[in-house]
């Protein structure tokens, strides 16, 4: 009888402003293991950004570090727009938990023009998403549940030995695409350790950055359109990896890039 | 008749510090076109960080955002480590000139401890350092003479179609290897727009990104050994590219990856 007036997304990174600081508060819908997702944090360090009084132009970069683990509660963000040229704006950010940091960033805005252009990756061949299952977690997170992919290959169940993962992913129920969503959808790949080792270990992601290469119209005009997610990894060593990702439309426009470095736990023994 | 006690990296990269800030000095010797030499920038931005008293363990990570072009004058630079976990520290720092903030930067610092371990990404098969010439450019910025490369493919000047650059660098005169050091060096590639459009154009780095990938003996263990650059580019749109690379040490280990967003201003009409 009800209907779903806010999509869980834009609940999850509502913000209200006292002139001053952002306030929010980390919903249990989007919780990971042991803390929140971490694309709807990054999400809501942009949205808060994207929300200050003195904010130029679209998004460009956005670098998040996750300094410590959120609670179920509420939270503070400060955005500070430290430095603001004529066609470019950086931000600073913290967000708070009782007074202590848990989670750092910094964003670039800027304002896009027509120019010479070029894609120099290739979207790799991948059937269309009606032709692909959708990917079922086992055991699903909290997260899981508002997002909708489709695993194409590289999991922890497939045959899959490299690191690689492609998959087709929306917000789920679907939702238009703004360069908040972009950003969470660039954190929602299965961790490479999990792919490589075909297991779960403990895994935490250390900072997370996206660019934005495509300009805010061919990033809108996406609208609920399901997106191409590529990953892959460069190296494991000393209990931390990386991910190297891309996100494309499905007429081959590049989104977005994205890299994350992340802690692992996976003992010498674990594997070769 | 006089001896270089100091290396010029060094001298480019000190600090004092007053209890509360880093002060330096953005030396002419380092700068490029309307700035310092972006790597050198991002190494001054790490060593405040090191330098630090409460700093723990070795980088993991470092994002620099270049918020304005800094002048050949002082600077000061405040770091803070925001939070300190168990095994990891995470820094948001500033620098300024004259009151007015010119770059910011995010770094986090952890522990290493043995893991299972695995190179994913394949380092290419090029000829030793010994088999390609020093690469000299035709008109050299300052920064310039303090690198010796040896660019194996990929310049303004080749016949190479992608924006792909494989080359052999080192600091000259030689400097044995270290985290600042190795940041620098993951900025010394030709704009990756300069290699794809046979020419110039002005260009201007916005963020820069270092994930430490191997542990620190590693790095140290190279000494003044030359190592691999690899470059490349994902995709050009709407007044900005990206640069995705890589550094590898001579026997295959992968020492670190960079990503850059680099503004450009070309024309519609510059190429296709």
């Amino acid at each position: 009888m009800s209907q779903l007036v806010t999509h869980a997304f834009d609940d999850a990174t509502a913000l209200s402003f006292d002139g001053r600081q952002f306030h929010g508060q980390v919903k249990a819908e989007y919780y990971n293991m042991v803390g929140p997702f971490g694309g709807i944090t990054a999400a809501t360090m942009l949205k808060a950004a994207m929300s200050h009084p003195e904010r130029l132009g679209q998004p460009l970069a956005l670098t998040v570090n996750f300094a410590a683990p959120a609670k179920v509660a509420p939270f503070v963000i400060e955005a500070v727009p430290v430095r603001t040229n004529r066609s470019t704006q950086h931000f600073t950010l913290t967000m708070m938990q009782d007074g202590e940091v848990v989670t750092t960033a910094t964003a670039v805005f800027g304002i896009r023009r027509e120019s010479w252009s070029h894609t120099e990756a290739v979207m790799p061949d991948v059937p269309p998403p009606a032709d692909v299952p959708r990917f079922v977690a086992p055991a699903p997170l909290p997260w899981m549940q508002w997002y909708h992919v489709r695993l194409i290959r590289g999991s922890a169940f497939d045959e899959v030995q490299d690191a690689t993962t492609y998959q087709w992913m929306r917000d789920d129920p679907p939702r238009p695409l703004d360069h908040a969503a972009l950003a969470a959808l660039c954190d929602t790949f299965v961790p490479r350790v999990y792919v490589k080792l075909k297991r779960p270990v403990p895994i935490g992601t250390v900072t997370f950055t996206v660019y934005f290469l495509a300009d805010p119209e061919t990033i809108f005009r996406q609208g609920t359109n399901e997106l191409l997610g590529v990953a892959r990894a460069t190296g494991f060593s000393h209990g931390y990896f990386d991910q190297i990702g891309e996100v494309w439309s499905q007429d081959g426009d590049l989104l977005a890039t994205t890299t994350q470095l992340v802690y692992m736990k996976a003992p010498v023994s674990g594997s070769s």
